[in-house]
Order: C-alpha cells, then sequence, then structure tokens
C-alpha cells in the first residue's frame, strides 16, 4: 500500500473548504502532497478517532485542521496523535472566529496545537508551517519554500499606485 | 451489576473538582445520585469515548461535564452519546473563563450543550438543571425540588443589614 | 381539556422567528409536538408571568425560549417555573449577540438556563436538547432521535469536492 | 399611610449592597430619603412583580436597581413601572461586570434603563442621577445638589503630591 | 424670550441623526417639545460649553446626547450642567459602538450619565426615559406615556407567523 | 542628494492604500510634503531595516506607519529609529482592527508608538498629529493648521436636517 | 513671565500620578522640564478649559493627558489646543484599562490623540514620544535621546539566569 | 565550531522567563538540547537580526518565541527565517495576555507562527510540539514524546478526591 502523502488536511465540514482550499493550494505551490478530507469532531466522532489513530501509521507527518465556532477538531486530533498538528480558526457567522481562535489555541499543557490566524491567512500560514517542517529533512522543498518566500518579497512593490505630493 | 446512578459529573482534571463539586453537593441536597469522575478530552480520549459511549447503557441519563480553556469534554461527550448534556465553563487563569465559554456554548447545529454560568454558579445550575430533567418523571425529586427552591426563595431578606435613613 | 403539547417555544418578539423557527422545523422533523408564541420579558411581562407560573400544570414539560440583546426572557422564565429551560441567543445588531449570550447564560446560582449557541445553531440545539429530555422517557422518540443523529453523521462526506492533488 | 420615599434602591442579593451603599450614602449626604431592599429577579420574582407595580402608587418617584451577571433585575423593574429606573452593573467575578453592563444597557427599543458605570462609581452616580431628576422640582434639593457638585470641584487639588523638577 | 423646550437633542455629527431622529420621532409620539442641534465635543469646544453651561438657564430639563466612537459628548455635557444627561453610544463602524458605549457609561464617580442601549433602540428608550422623568411633574404626560407604553403591550402578537405543529 | 520629505507614510501593503491615502490627502491639504512607501515588517524585513535606520538621516522628522492584523510594522519601525512614530490600525477583516490596534498600542516600556484610531480617522489623525509637531518650528504651518482647524470647526452645521418639532 | 516648562502632564485625578509620575521621571531623566497638574475633564471643566486653551501662549510645546475610564481628558484637550497630545490609558478597576484605552483612542477624524499603552509602560512612552518630538530641534536632547535608548540596549542581557541544559 | 542545539528558546526580556523556563523544563525532560536567550524585538533590533537571519546556519531547526503585549518576536523572527515559528504569548499585565495572543496569532499569509496558548500551557506546548517536529526524524524522541504522553495519561486519576454520594 502507497503511503498517504505528508500533510493531512482535514476540517470539519464541506463549508470550511471555502477557508482551508487556500491550505491546498499553498501546498500546490509548494509541491507538497496532501490529502484533504472532511472529519467532524462532533457529528463524525468515530471518523476522527480513526483517522488521528492511524494517521502516523498511515504514513502522514503534519496535519493541519481547520474548524470554526467550539472548534474541538485540531485540539482532539492532536489529542489522539503525537504528530505535529496546526489549527486554522474559521470564521464563525455572530463572533467572526473568536470563539473559534480561542477554541482552538487554549489548548491545556500536555497537548499541543500550533494555531493560525483567523480565515484565509491562517490556512495559508498553516501550509507554510507544514512546508517548514518538512523542509528541515527535504533539501528540495527547503529550496522551493525558499524560493517561495524569496518571490513574495520581491512582489511588494516600493509604493503604492498614488504617492509622492510633487 | 447495579445501574450507573442518573446523573454523571465529568471533569477535565482534578483541578476542576473545586468548581464541580458545588454540582456534586447540590445533588446531594436534593437526593439525587451521581458519579464523578476525571475524564480529559486531551489526555485521556480513550476515557471519554469508552465513558460517553457507554454512558447511557451504563443507566445514566444525564451528563454534567465541566472543563475550562479550550474546554472539548462537555462538546465531545455530547458527540458520542444522545443523553443530555450540561457543560460548565471553569473559570480560567488568563482569560476568566470567557475561553471556556466559548468553547462550550459555541456547538454547531446538531450537537446541543446546554451551558451553564462560568464557575460555582454555572456548577450548582447545572445540578438543579439536571434534577429538572429528571424531576420529569419523578415526583418526589420534584417535590424536593420545588421545596428547595422555596427555600431559596424565602431565604431571601427584604433588606440588606443597612438601609433607610432616619 | 386537552394538554400543552411537551415543549413550548417562547420568543421575545415576531423578529425572533427569524431564528426560533429552526428550533421548530427541528422539532416537527423529530415528531414532537411544541406551541410557538411570542412572549416579551419587556413589553408584555403579564403575559410571561402567567405563562410560566402555569406551564407545567397546563402540560408543557420543556421550554425553550429566544431572546436578543439583554436577554431576560430566558432567565425570568426559569424565575417562574420549575421545568428545564434551554435558552437560545438571538444575533444581535451591533454586538453580534455578545450581548443575548452572556444575558442568558450568567444566570446566578439558583436559577438554571441551559445555554445554546448563539441565532441559528442554538435554535436547532435547543429543540435538539428538548427532544434528548423527552426521549428518557418516550422509547420511539429515542429511536427516532437516534435515527437523526445517525443519518447526520452519514451526511457527512468524506471529502470536500475538490481535494488531493495527482 | 406615608408615602414611600422618592427613591427606592433595588437590588439582587446581600452581596450587592458592598455596591449599592455607595448610592444610599450619597442620598444621604444630598438629603434625599430613600427606602433600600432586596428584590431578587430570580430568586423572588413574585416580590419583583409586587414591588415594581406597586412603586409608583407607594409614592416611590425614581428606581436605583443594582445587580450582577445575567442582571435582569433593572430591566424587568422597568418592564413593569413607568417610573425612570436608573441600573447599577454590580461587577461580577469572572468577567469583571461585563455581563452584567451589557445585560442593563441593552436593553429593546421601548423599556428604558438609564446604565451607569461598573460598580462603586456606578451606585453614586445612579444617586446623583436620581437626585438631578427630583431636584427639577425641588429648589432646596436643587441647591444642595450644585453646593455638593462645586464642593467636588474644589477638592480637586491643583497638583499630585510630587510634580515639577526643579 | 420664549423660554427652550424641556428636551434638548445634541449629537456629535450630521451623521448622528440617522439615530438620534428616532429619539425626536418618540419625542414627538408623546408629545413632548424638543431642541435638537448638533454640538461637537472634539470640532465645536466652545459651542458645546457655551450650550451645556447655559441649558438650565435656557430652560431645558433634561438632555439627550448622542455620540460614537471616543464619544466625549454626553459626559462633558454632564461635567458642564447639573441638568440630568441621558446618552445613546451611536454604533461605531470598526467596533459597532463598544467604544461609544464604553466611553459613555464609564464616567466616575461624581459625574453621572444615564446610558442607554447602542444605536436606534438607545434613541428611542432616551426620549422615553427624558418623557419619564417629565411625566413625574406632567400629569397629561404621564397619561400619554402610560397609553403609549399599554399600546406597545397590546402590539405584540400572541403567536409568530408560523406556530404550531398540527 | 536633497532631503527627504519631513513625513515618511509607510504601510505594510498596496491594500492598506486605502486607509493611508486619507493621512495623504490631509497632509496635501495643509501642505506638507511627504513620501508614502510600502515597507511590510513580514514580507521585506530587510526594506523595513535599512528604511528605519536610515529615516533620520534621509531628512525624515516624523513616520507615520499604517498596517492591519498583528501589525508589527509600526513598533518595529520604532524600535529602529529615535524619530516619533505615530501608527495607524487598519481595520482588519475579521477582528475589524481589533488586532491591529492591540499590535500597535501596547508597545512595552521603552519604544513609543503614537496610535491613532483605527482606519480612516486614524489615517487623517496621524497626519495632522505629523503637522502638529511639525508647526511647532514652522509658522507657515502652524497658520495653515490653525486655519485648517477653524474651517472644520466652522462646518459644523447648528442643526441637523429635520430638528424642532413646531 | 517665564515660560511654562516644553511639557505639560495633566491627569484626571491624584490616583492617577502613580501612572503618570512614571512619564515624569522619563522626563526627569532625560533632562527635560515638565509641569505637572490635576485636571480633571469632568470634575473640573473650567480648569481644563482654561489650561488647554492657554496652554500654548504659556509655552508648552506637547502635552502628556493620563485619564481613565470613560477617559475624555486627551481627547478634550485635543479639541481645545493644537498642540501635539499624547494620551495615557490609566487601568481601570473592572474592565483594566479597555475603557480608558478606547476612549482615548477611538478620536474622530480632526482632533488627534497620539495613544499609548495602557498603564505604566504608556506613561513612559509618551515621555519618550514627548521627548522625540522635543528633540526634533534639539540636538543636546536628540543625544540624551539616544544615549538613554542605547544604555536600554544594552542592559539586556543575552541570556535569561538559568538557560542551556548541559 | 559545534552546531547550535536543535531548539533556541527566545524571550523579549527577562521577567518572560518565568513563563518560558516551562518551555525549557519540558525540553530537558524529553531530553532535547536548547540554547535560551533574550532577544527583544524592540530594545535590541540588531540583535534579533543578526539571530533570526542566523538562526538557520547556526544549526537551530526550530524557534520557540515567547513575549507579551505588542509581541513583535515571534512574527519578525518568522520574517526573518524560514525555520518553523512557534510563539508564545506571555500574560500581559492590564489584558491579561489578550494582546500578546492577538498579536503573536494574526499575522497575514506569508510569514506563519505556530501559536499555543497564554502563559506557562503555552510554554510547554511550544516545546511539546518542537519536540513533535524533531521526532519526525528522530526515532529516539519519538519514542521519549510517546513515553511522556503515555505518562500523562495514566496520570490522570480516575475520580476527583471526593466524588459519589452514599
Amino acid at each position: 500500500m502507497a503511503a498517504a502523502p505528508p500533510v493531512a488536511i482535514i476540517m470539519g465540514s464541506q463549508s470550511d473548504w471555502a477557508t482551508m482550499r487556500h491550505a491546498a493550494e499553498t501546498l500546490d505551490a509548494l509541491g507538497v502532497a496532501y490529502d484533504a478530507r472532511i472529519v467532524s469532531a462532533h457529528r463524525t466522532p468515530d471518523r476522527l478517532y480513526a483517522f488521528a489513530k492511524g494517521a502516523k501509521a498511515a504514513g502522514h507527518r503534519v496535519i493541519v485542521a481547520g474548524a470554526g465556532g467550539a472548534a474541538h477538531l485540531p485540539g482532539m486530533a492532536a489529542a489522539l496523535t503525537s504528530l505535529p498538528v496546526f489549527g486554522v480558526p474559521v470564521e464563525s457567522k455572530a463572533l467572526s472566529g473568536q470563539d473559534s481562535l480561542l477554541s482552538i489555541v487554549q489548548m491545556p499543557a500536555g497537548i499541543p496545537v500550533g494555531t493560525l490566524a483567523i480565515g484565509r491567512a491562517g490556512a495559508v500560514n498553516a501550509a507554510l508551517l507544514a512546508a517548514a517542517v518538512l523542509a528541515l529533512t527535504d533539501d528540495g522543498l527547503a529550496a522551493r519554500l525558499e524560493a517561495w518566500r524569496q518571490a513574495q518579497t520581491e512582489s511588494v512593490a516600493e509604493r503604492p499606485e498614488t504617492e509622492t505630493n510633487p
């Protein structure tokens, strides 16, 4: 059986994909393979249990988990595996992701979740952080990551469209 | 094997007992049997799965769950059983239980947790709410609960210690 | 006189119905009878008093109460009856329901309100929690609730629309 | 029967007196008679209804109401009388009175509560505001209030204890 | 010179009128005369000083002040007059009126501002509270206010549009 | 080489220009020369380092820096120069600039950033504050600034469009 | 008559001195003369008007203003003078200075207050920022400020007391 | 020259060590070598640039960065290196670490910081996350980490000290 790709992207529902696809696209840009699946801590707890307990043996090396509201997915995944877990708070309707953020980041001592920003930026950055971890032992990826960052730096214009007064 | 008592009080750690014992004492005062145990969603996820999946069959009828910070215990218990689950946000150090509250109350549609106030008041009230549920089919308990409330009403003094100016 | 249906859904104004109808629809789906009415704690305090004091005798067994802003309806209903009360914070305009949530959940020791999430999810879950309470002594409802949850679990797709890279 | 004093100070519990006595002391200093009593919206709802419905007929002219947490007392009093009601958010334990403040101030259109600051300052100011209202038709009180404010202004030192560098 | 009307409605800018006109309309409905003017604490501090210092002598009896953001108008008006001042936090763009609310309500002991809810509800209620104050010595207004409240109570429908299941 | 203009406006990205151009336009109105450039603390840290270290020698006298989210630009600029730095929190998507505000204003003792309001008002005010600083030693600018403020005061209408009742 | 010192430190009450003396001590350390006085926007509005209107003519060049709660002093001072005003949010009891911060920083476009951090750090930094402004035209002060910053940098130890594992 | 240890623990000031030593102690327990040093983004920006730019070449593989208030250290370190950076929000005085948390976690897309909980729990978890990353290619460490987690699970007692009623 082929090993699972190094990164697993999991999310609590189909609607989180609008956010989490930015993690996927970033990994695509860096040439990092991943698997994206829906794992709801609340609606599919058995699936969560099976996935997270088996993630390491399946060959995953890093888990990127996005969820919103009382977002338990990243923390529960981290409770069920010793792989590094990076959490993305999805922006919620009423509280704009403040609930998602606190539910993910305020983990008790013993079970870490490396938490990124609310929403799209967090999804992109979870992918970059996963890549940075994998790049520690993958020189090709390390080079691609450096190039990606270099291109990002170069893409920043010196000046905004309108700027100095004469 | 004797059936488990109707109420299960679960909490994420020994330190939560300082809050949750107020639930226990309230149930004691109402003559409702319970079982109190530590079930950490993060540090003992297998215990959580076993407990919550088996709670109904064991004979429990209501679950009272207290936790703090990124408090996943009440919501994950609710994901694993169809028994009513009442959640108590334990006051956390840095954020005073605001993280606990949001992590418990902001559950997605489909998996309910009836959430009480942060801290001691919430623990007392989780017990009272559990008793109100059980009293729907237990006339003796209903009478004791009414008496408890009546005594509470009568205990409210008419005036504070110092009051009218002469 | 026929007994009132087991669940009473009350709300502070017609505008709350946009949220609370999700509780009604969920009860419909589970085959639980209910009565929905507008009871404003502030504009119709006598109606509140009469309703809540008489709810138990009328035959209601669970009260689901939704309100927004300085949301006093759930807590005042709970003060006037010993039936279980579940509160739904309706999303408010300026503060997005944070005021509604705190006004409902932060009840003092002695008078519990089991509080659900802000908005639609909270309304759905209040209905599910009411059903879970009623199911404790109604095997038919218990079976329908389990089926509802099972269907919910099965409705969660394995993967989002777009997922693995080739 | 002698008429009730112009100001009624009500509070949700004995513990609120530590805050509300500052309202009483301020009224004492201004020579305004008042009645202070404990009226718990949640634990003594019948007392609340009786008090608030009868407050005007009893002779009260202004109500000062203090409460903490899910503070429903000021708003429910305002729902039950057309007298002016001024609310004082008592500082709560976990949320420092943010819950008290929002529960009091965010009243829906139709039932006003003039809300003061959280804690002692709010209690003092509720008394001053009550006095300002009564002073509109009481020249003696108006003079005493002006004198009180003048004394307050004069009590502000020009400089803090240590100030200019040489 | 004719006396100024009993109520002065002041606001920090033209844009606040969208909120404060609800105070004006409510006073219109109750037959209470008022004067509405723009007084910016920050952009027209001299106008503020002159207005507030002269408000009592001009014949005003109650001041209703609306402002947003770092809303200093209500508190500064209260510092410059001993008339009752009621403050309306106008909903601000970035912080939804949370800044307006805290800037108005958290006055230090000595200078009270009776604060209403954020936005339209607060404007309506400031007018109602002003009317309640004036009604203390105006039986005609008292009757109109009672009638207004009674009509409000009667306007609350018993049931939302869709309600019981068959 | 000609000296740099007295004010440097820097911002973290092109998208911040929608906010920061209000600083530029205000300086234009006051006849203060400036340079506007994009300097991202995170994506172009070397550019930040070079710019801030050289700002004083280049001839800048005041730096106006706008950024959003985890807004590090103003504080890092202040760490790298002893020129006065004024920070503008740009409104962020999920948290409406609350993150931007706290990231800019809560600087530790030793490295000050004078922080303005979130969004457009803050950008205008950063320009005005820069002008006020420069006006301390530029009588012409001082006069233009006074005139600008005087015009602002005069632009405030006495009354809103609709105001007194007849 | 001798000119007033370049910096005026004003604060709302004697109790604010515990915070604001850190501004004074920092100016002492930098050899910048100042005047410290109590000016309460609310309790001494006449003093505020007189002080702020006359500050420039008196010879002050920068105003540092500290206040807590509904902190109107910095903004009102800024409304009454065109000198640069730097505001220090004093930590309040219930809300820890969040009310102070928003009341100071969220000024409307047109009247700027450069706001520093809540509490002691903000007071130190207001002094440093005032010094940075004055240093623009005072080479001696510029040198002392650079030396102060250099000493600060050098005071940062390389390592915490306990650090590497053997 | 010997390579630097795999983990660098950096913090903004000596006072942060009270929090960050928990990261050090956790690494000690897991047998992971580290270097702990004080690097202040604001007071020693040159040290920050030198450290972060050189961290990878020196041999570090993961950076753990703790800071409080306007906490720029983790984000600026991440801007200057492509190594994985994990951030720990140190609890601040006035805002209890909410400012620290938002300043660290809300990074823009492009520069990730994996953020842990506020305070001690976050420091412990940053160490555990660093260990989890290193364990991906260090079987001995992986075994020690599993043992640590297993011991943690086993340390959770079944019941709190007092539990069932007789």
